[in-house]
């Protein structure tokens, strides 16, 4: 009989190191084992300066999110917090999508932006956000903000408690994955050619 | 100075109350205050007959999914567990949905399904699942089951990491809460037109 | 003086890497390291059919468990979730046995089965359940399932919250370990004899 | 449509306020809604003397448990720890027992003990502890322990990582609390006479 | 024998319904029983306004911190995630503190500080922060800002895990909550005479 | 366009195998990879002598605290369980510190203590222990033990509900880190001579 251990540790070894997760660690925080920065570790692995360009920056011509997370932001790895900057010209939107892992919690700076989340009863909340004004949109919901200000464009930074939110466009999602045409028809009560032209307004991410 | 608790007590008592979440309990199971059965608690306080009928019955002319979850089966509240039985004639779908709080585990008991999942990064992982055959949809990312067989019905069972796992209908949750034709319209680079045939062809959840 | 997290690479190296856990994943899914399917990773990885025969088979000689976990389909690792699928011959028993992960929700698809459960009080909690009838084991709780029909096969199918549930059966567990003679003997309060007769009947788990 | 939260509300309202769990708090501590000691709350709560006997005591007469816990010990709840004070005489013995919530670490503090866990595949772990020797019992496993010293008791001190650890101990949660004797000479492959020896030489819990 | 749940009932209700907790909720939001905004429950409750003067304002006289919590916004309950609003005078300092429920991650809006953070081994990681700069201090470490810009304002703005990290002021709940001067010298290896100087120094928090 | 799981492959593998984390193990226990006992595991693996010396010394000269963490007894990895043992000469203290991992249960086994913590609005509790007596720390707040016995030594036994709860000494922290003396005198509002007295008598961590 091979115990229990022996036959796990091969095992999980393969699975669970790839495995970050937001539940707490038990050390002061967490090191990449090839770190290497100029000699020991000190304040400036805690340090991003990524948002600098954008924080300082005038306006974008496109809707731009930059994200620090665990992924370009290693010293986040088990401190379940992240941060969005949203800039949205003038008619900008951030299109109906969802984070499966955090809540989101909106501060609008600058401009205004119409926003709103629905829950799995389908009921819609919404609000109109100036700037100063904060919104949550709760873990796993879908949601949009939409600057519908003709002239002015408008920022916003979004706080999420998970190192690694994580992002589902619902546009990209269900019409440039490559589901079937007659599957997304039926889905949606619809004709396949409305389900194709969906399909050819929408550009897939990268 | 008023001490923390102090205040904390009437506060938290208006919150906390309405909070359930599936993180472990310390007790062996949670009972209703108000629970009433025939004398003291017993095993019928851990039994659920709700999914009797379509275990055993014979398929249904829509696509039908009866669940067992803490709203009807109280006893699951705290053990982080639920099952949807699925049910679909010929030809039926579940359109693309996600599940908030958990991950889908579905085995297909009678017929075979087309079913897919798309991950944050918009790539799609499908398969034909015949009886017998298991999938796994992970916690938060939409996926769909489709029946494609023009004659036969289909049913399959899915199990939930969560007493309350939670469903936000796409087509319904973005096409008939309310959100705003101009909003929807930018969000799907599609005329406003579109928009309106889509809400159209869809009826809002009762 | 060495930092902490210096110390600390090394050290939680060799213990966290076989550490899977349910704790929430921050990634859509994981993949062993090693995966290695036809191409690149698509639905296969997401599939499993290894229940396949029993889901679809006639009846066992003899009482039989056939999982779905972590160790026999990977894509289950940190999405809390697991089935067993379990067949009853006429006048089977599943003995006494706990799952120190996870509650466990059984559902009879056939036939019908007597079961129990008893709590950190001692008490029992029993019930017949026949086919589409539901049970719920609170999570680390003994419980039992026994087909009492003398003539009848019954089959059942059960969800855990966890992609590894565990499995200690009391019987096997205490009678087959190797637990002295005289402690079981004190500890049943029961004369060493009866103890042996009791070890002699049951075969260690191979 | 009734939305998702008014229904919640009265639903949750009766379970979730008998869930208690060791999932952080987030504040400081937890207060009893009714507390009343003496005027304000003080250092008082936080203390607890129920374990002044025992730790002061000679040595008991029978094996004896005293635990500090939230039952007892309100300001537990929340913190995720507990205790308990185990004293053996000679030759006295903690049968085979599980605690669903909690490993154990075990410190001998006066005499010897032999210990043993049996893990998920049947393997027997034991040792021989003497005085300020620690030992721990990993979380939901069968454990045991026993003074077999003829003549000298020994105490020891436990803690868990649970304010509600539980305990199900296996000879009085077996064959104490009513299952039909037939099921238990199945389960445990005896003539029922032997299961009815074993039931008439334990007292079931008070 | 009372059953185990019997008592729980209401001994945990008492407890229970003061914790709040971040682990995951399986509602989609936690509303107050008591809410009673303009009618039925719309997008008001997911927004709060008490962040606008700070975000839009001029500078302050004295470093104020505006948070945004559970405790002024309910709809944070359960949401994991929570902000802080910091403005710096010239020459302001937040002094050493913890919060023991989240990290922070701290982004410069405006001007410039100095800040660090002592892990558990007394090591200081410390940094000067340009506007755009964001700096993550991790969970439970003992952390200040400051602004030695002898004529420059600056403001950052916090993000934190928890919907209510909570606060330890160092200065405040060593030297102004009432421990014995004695105690203190002795713990600081000072005379008391340096003690009453500190204390004279430092205001209670109100 | 990159899979997500390809990419997170090689990232999260150099951070999250640092990552230990009490979180629940779905294993019954976790084994370092490197393990060479004599032979295969066994009971020697889940033992700690350690803490022989002190709990069977006599006191000793200066305070002193002996641990069983994770950090050297790796069989408690996962368990969410540790202990230390505090030994007080006449006299001694053990200065006001957090841990910031978990809550401290400490029991008083030979003489008495004066102790205390500070609540987040710095409200004092404190107490004198007898042997025998408990007091809880809550997790993360200020805490300090201090023998005021001017002949009797004391010790005391402290569980902790995690496998390394961290330590975060304030005066060490605070005043031998290397934070600037101007810092530290305007977050203590006092003079740099005293900031400068402060750290001189303190010994900075070996």
């Amino acid at each position: 009989m091979a115990s229990n251990f022996l036959i796990s540790i091969p095992f999980f070894l393969f699975f669970a190191i790839v495995m970050a997760g937001d539940p707490d660690i038990t050390t002061d925080f967490v090191v990449p084992m090839n770190y290497s920065g100029n000699g020991p570790l000190d304040g400036n692995f805690f340090t991003f300066t990524g948002l600098c360009n954008v924080v300082n920056s005038d306006y974008t011509q496109t809707f731009t999110v930059t994200k620090a997370t665990t992924t370009n932001f290693p010293a986040l790895d088990g401190q379940s917090v992240s941060y969005a900057f949203l800039q949205f010209p003038a008619g900008a939107i951030n299109p109906p999508h969802t984070h499966p892992h955090s809540a989101e919690l909106l501060l609008v700076l600058k401009g205004w932006l119409n926003v709103g989340f629905i829950d799995t009863n389908n009921k819609l909340y919404k609000q109109t956000l100036a700037a100063g004004d904060m919104f949550v949109f709760p873990k796993g919901l879908v949601h949009y903000q939409s600057n519908d200000d003709p002239n002015q464009p408008s920022t916003a930074i979004s706080a999420f408690g998970s190192a690694n939110a994580g992002t589902v466009s619902i546009p990209l999602n269900v019409f440039t994955s490559g589901i079937d045409d007659n599957i997304l028809a039926r889905a949606f009560k619809i004709d396949v050619a409305t389900i194709q032209k969906l399909k050819a307004g929408l550009t897939p991410k990268a």
